[in-house]
C-alpha cells in the first residue's frame, strides 16, 4: 500500500481551511464582544513589512487552490484580493473550499511526476508533484494559517491548539 | 505511480529542521551583532499564554522524530527538554536530524494503515498512519516551525520567507 497524491492533498487543505474557517469565526465573535475596530485585527501585522491577517488567510486559500488546480493539470481560478472584512474572508475561504471539492480524486492521483511551473518573484520554476506538494505548497500554506492564527493570538483573540488542528 | 510514507515524511521534516536551523543561526547572529541579551528572543512569547521560542522549537523537533519513529513502528527517542541558549537548541535539532536519518525506509514504507497510538493530555488518540502524519504531525510541526520564525521576525531578526522555505 501507498498514499495517492489526492490523499496527501485535497482532502488535507480542505481540513485546514475549514480550522482556520472556524478560527476566524471566533475572531469576529470576540470583535463584537469586545465591541472592536474589526480593522486592528484585519489589518494587523507582527512585523511592518509582513503581510497583513488579509493578505495571509488569501495566501492560505491561493496555495491550496494552486495546489489542487496544479496537480490536477488545470490552471488554478483567479480569485481578486479585495477582502477586507471577517465576513470577506469567510467568502474566500468558502470558494476556494467550493473549487477543492470539484476536484475529483482520479484528477489528481498520479501527479508524483507531473511537471510543475512555478511563477515566482524570483523566475521560472520547475519541479515535480511530488516535490511541489511537500516542499513548496505545504511549508506555505501551513505558514500562512499559522501566520493568520498567530496574529489573532497575539492580540488576545481566546484560540487554542485545537483550534488549529481540528478534529482528526 | 503513488507515494511512499517515507517519501511522504522523513525527509521533509529533514528540510524543514535544517531551514530552522540557519533561521536560529541568522537570530544568533543578529543578537550578537546587536549585542542584544539572546533570552530577549529565546524566551519571548507572542502572547503570555503561547510557548517561549525554546519550546517552540523543541516541540518542532519532538513532532518530526516522534512521526518518523511512530511511522517505522519505533519508540520515539526522549529529549530532555533543557535547552536555553540558541547553541542548545541547534544541538537539539542536530540531534534529531541524526535520528531521522538513521531510520531507514524500508522501516516506514507501508505504515499508510499501521495503527498509531498517541497519549495526548486529553487522552489517548488512534489513527491510522496515514491520517497521524498529514493532520496531526504536519500541521502541528509546521505551526512550530513557524511559530518560531514568527517570533523572530516580529522582534526584528531579518528573515524572508527562503530562509523558511529554503531552496527546493
Amino acid at each position: 500500500m501507498t498514499v495517492s497524491m489526492y490523499q496527501a492533498s485535497a482532502p488535507r487543505f480542505a481540513r485546514m481551511l475549514r480550522n482556520l474557517s472556524a478560527i476566524l469565526a471566533k475572531a469576529q465573535a470576540h470583535v463584537e464582544a469586545k465591541k472592536l475596530d474589526a480593522a486592528a485585527l484585519t489589518a494587523y501585522r507582527l512585523y511592518p513589512d509582513m503581510f497583513p491577517l488579509t493578505r495571509q488567510v488569501q495566501i492560505a486559500c491561493d496555495q491550496a487552490k494552486g495546489a489542487v488546480a496544479r496537480l490536477a493539470g488545470l490552471e488554478p481560478p483567479k480569485h481578486e484580493d479585495a477582502e477586507q472584512s471577517f465576513a470577506d474572508l469567510q467568502a474566500r475561504i468558502a470558494r476556494t473550499l467550493d473549487f477543492i471539492g470539484s476536484v475529483k480524486a482520479a484528477q489528481i492521483d498520479g501527479s508524483e511526476a507531473r511537471e510543475i511551473v512555478l511563477k515566482l518573484r524570483s523566475g521560472e520554476l520547475r519541479l515535480p508533484g511530488l516535490d511541489y506538494l511537500f516542499s513548496h505548497a505545504y511549508p506555505n500554506f501551513y505558514f500562512h494559517v499559522t501566520t493568520a492564527y498567530n496574529i489573532l493570538r497575539h492580540n488576545g483573540v481566546e484560540l487554542g491548539k485545537s483550534d488549529y488542528i481540528g478534529t482528526p
